[in-house]
């Protein structure tokens, strides 16, 4: 470390930028360029080892060789500079990027894709195709009326009906109007925004220790899932899916088990409401399976599973049986990015060739046994190198971050008095040894 | 040509990619290696000229020297291989790509912008900061209330405000849930997608030639900036913004007066409402302006101007006075993409260098002065090279588009019955020569 973060260097920079942008949720400027594996170098040359990674959405190192690579590729290169309406125009090898960035890691029975730009999209997507499916059910799969034909283009019912997605409280969904309604994280993201009457169960709080607090922990799953049952069964606006996090991220990492999940499952199955899992932020091998969700043994997958982040590539799985019964009812512009996809590819190739999953099992497990050696912090919680713990109120948690910063450590926060661990892939546990030494120093500087 | 279009080559790739995802919106597949200028090379090898540009998305031409430059240039790889979370730790050139590719074009007076990853998300983040700046205004700018805090989280009033958005008939906005609540230009893309109750006014359906209609056309402009203004005093949700295309390109390439568009911005002043331009498909010099707006000879810029496609990056301006009060309001992960910066910095130098937008103007004037001599097309209107004619009806201009392409000419629809041009800014006369005699021809084949 060679100055405070952010440096003299960073904070002229964010003077600059902030003639034009709002920089007040800034940490750091980084130097990208110099940046190599798990750390991160700043603008004042400070390097620092990053458990934030890009809010989650670096997979497998600064620099990688692979990436860099891909660059210098003639077909990554031919689809930079023609940008490609996907819907209109497919390039001639994106049936076998597809393959390769999207199938190949499909969740069983899931054999459709549907690609965007970024994961709020791809919240609001599976979203709409869930609305689809559910109209046509409720017109027994009939034609469109002209009723609902004209009355939708004013916006009105019944063309524009008054159908629900039900999401958790401290869910995290994203920031467009679909998407914020289904988020209950913080209020400044929603305050003063429209939302849609959509409604949300409580999403259980477990206690910790897992083992000291067994009983009480499956009351409050069990009340979760009562609630869900009963909002399905009676909300005013019917209810055509439920959405939920394998693990509430920005709401403060908060799990349930996979029995909950595969109870909130059934309960979906049960009332023909479809089951929509959202993981944006814990897919791609964070929790040590490629994606989250498959530790909870579900009978079959969910319906749709949306991904973005560390994908670089951003959309949805789904089933066959969702496609929407018309052409253009799912449509963009782009329809995604062949760029992207092809980065999606690499990333697999890396998880595969390096064991990744293993290693982050490793060290994930590593960390879950250390960090609850150490003093003051509380709830340590984890699935893989997926893990989070909590201080005794956030101005202590935000205080252990700036210090940890100062010691060469980036490490970010969640909820009220959370920090999360969000380590790439590639974190080894020599990494892990400065991640706890420098905790353990800082944490001496707690009051 | 050497097959048909969709040859043989395309509908194979075509069946495989429909095993995965809808394929039923596509024209033709792509090779876009082969591909240079204006001319699009599809899997079968036939080559055409491209008038649609991948829905109005290609600004200089396929493989632009720049942009296969650009691909090879360090700084770029460097940013394609770290995805920079840009509310969080922003590279340290992105200061110097926002004024290289936002700040130099941005519309005076709109001294701020906010990028993100695609159209839709432009207009929602646009709406989104109207909704901010209203509710301030409405409570006074005073603190938030405990009681709007607590009920955003449920999704209800005061915190969740029932305000809306203006927008008109035929528009386009988008297609999540607040843009495409904005929109109204086909059923197909709003039923059975939930929607706010937001209002919409008639867009004035000019009759041409002009000259010839000029009495009928004011007179349909006054009633809608009359039901405007009602609408603005009236609705019962109050309405935060007023978004309009400067041609409704979707909804059929409609067209109004710089004199509309003047008075427009003046009803919204007289209101404190905002005045939000989508310029998504008509900024980025189709029209022979750099932003189509800057024809109307405002007496200040909009409040807000939204862009995507043509540039590569998307997000809109605004100004100072609009940015919200508190930080982690417009925020998400990616905060849009410093390799569609870099582009977006690569196509405004071409449109320099090269003087792209007087070349526009020339040949847009060229085919806007041809296409009334052909027979059987009607109301051929533009702005620049941003041209479209109608059919006799929606059967029509269909076969026409279908026997273009078979005779080397790719061109796009819209609107019910429309044809519309979406030439790069590279097309030249020689080009539109190609395009008239190819047009003549198949109009012949017309019943």
């Amino acid at each position: 470390m060679k100055t405070a973060v952010p440096g003299p260097e960073s904070k002229a920079i964010l003077q600059r930028l902030s003639q034009y942008q709002d920089t007040r949720s800034v940490f750091f400027v980084a130097d990208f360029e110099k940046s190599k594996g798990n750390y991160i170098v700043d603008a004042d040359g400070n390097t620092m080892l990053d458990v934030f990674a890009q809010i989650a959405s670096i997979p497998v190192g600064y620099n990688n060789p692979a990436f860099l690579a891909l660059a210098k590729d003639p077909a990554f290169q031919t689809a930079l500079a023609n940008r490609a309406a996907l819907g209109v125009n497919p390039n001639k090898d994106w049936v076998d990027q597809v393959e390769k960035a999207f199938m190949r890691v499909a969740p069983k029975g899931l054999d459709q894709v549907f690609t965007v730009m970024c994961g709020s999209c791809a919240n609001e997507n599976a979203f709409k195709t869930a609305f689809m499916y559910k109209a046509a059910k409720l017109r027994g799969d009939a034609e469109f009326t002209m009723d609902e034909l004209n009355s939708c283009m004013n916006n009105q019912a019944p063309g524009s009906p008054d159908l629900s997605i039900l999401s958790f409280s401290q869910a995290f969904h994203g920031r467009l109007f679909g998407s914020l309604t289904a988020t209950a994280s913080k209020a400044i993201h929603k305050i003063d925004i429209p939302a849609f009457n959509w409604p949300k169960a409580p999403f259980p709080l477990l206690k910790y220790p897992l083992d000291e607090h067994q009983d009480y922990n499956r009351s409050v799953e069990q009340q979760s899932l009562q609630a869900v049952e009963q909002l399905i069964k009676e909300n005013k606006q019917p209810v055509a899916a439920v959405v939920v996090e394998p693990i509430q991220s920005e709401g403060g990492d908060n799990h349930a088990s996979p029995s909950y999940f595969r109870q909130l499952q059934a309960i979906c199955k049960k009332h023909d409401v479809l089951f929509i899992v959202d993981e944006v932020q814990t897919g791609v091998g964070g929790t040590g399976t490629f994606w989250a969700h498959e530790a909870w043994d579900l009978p079959e997958s969910p319906d749709m599973v949306t991904f973005s982040k560390k994908f670089q590539a951003a959309g949805f799985f789904l089933n066959s049986r969702l496609r929407p019964t018309q052409p253009y009812r799912l449509y963009n512009t782009w329809m995604g990015d062949p760029v992207r996809a092809m980065q999606a590819a690499a990333i697999i190739n890396e998880v595969e060739s390096k064991d990744l999953l293993t290693n982050v099992k490793q060290v994930g497990g590593y960390l879950q046994s250390q960090l609850p050696t150490l003093p003051t912090l509380a709830n340590v919680r984890g699935q893989g190198a997926f893990i989070a713990f909590d201080l005794v109120d956030g101005a202590h948690r935000d205080k252990l971050l700036t210090d940890m910063r100062q010691r060469g450590v980036n490490v970010g926060g969640c909820g009220d008095r959370t920090v999360r661990l969000r380590p790439m892939l590639t974190f080894q546990q020599h990494h892990a040894d400065i991640f706890l030494n420098t905790l353990e120093d800082a944490l001496k500087l707690q009051q």
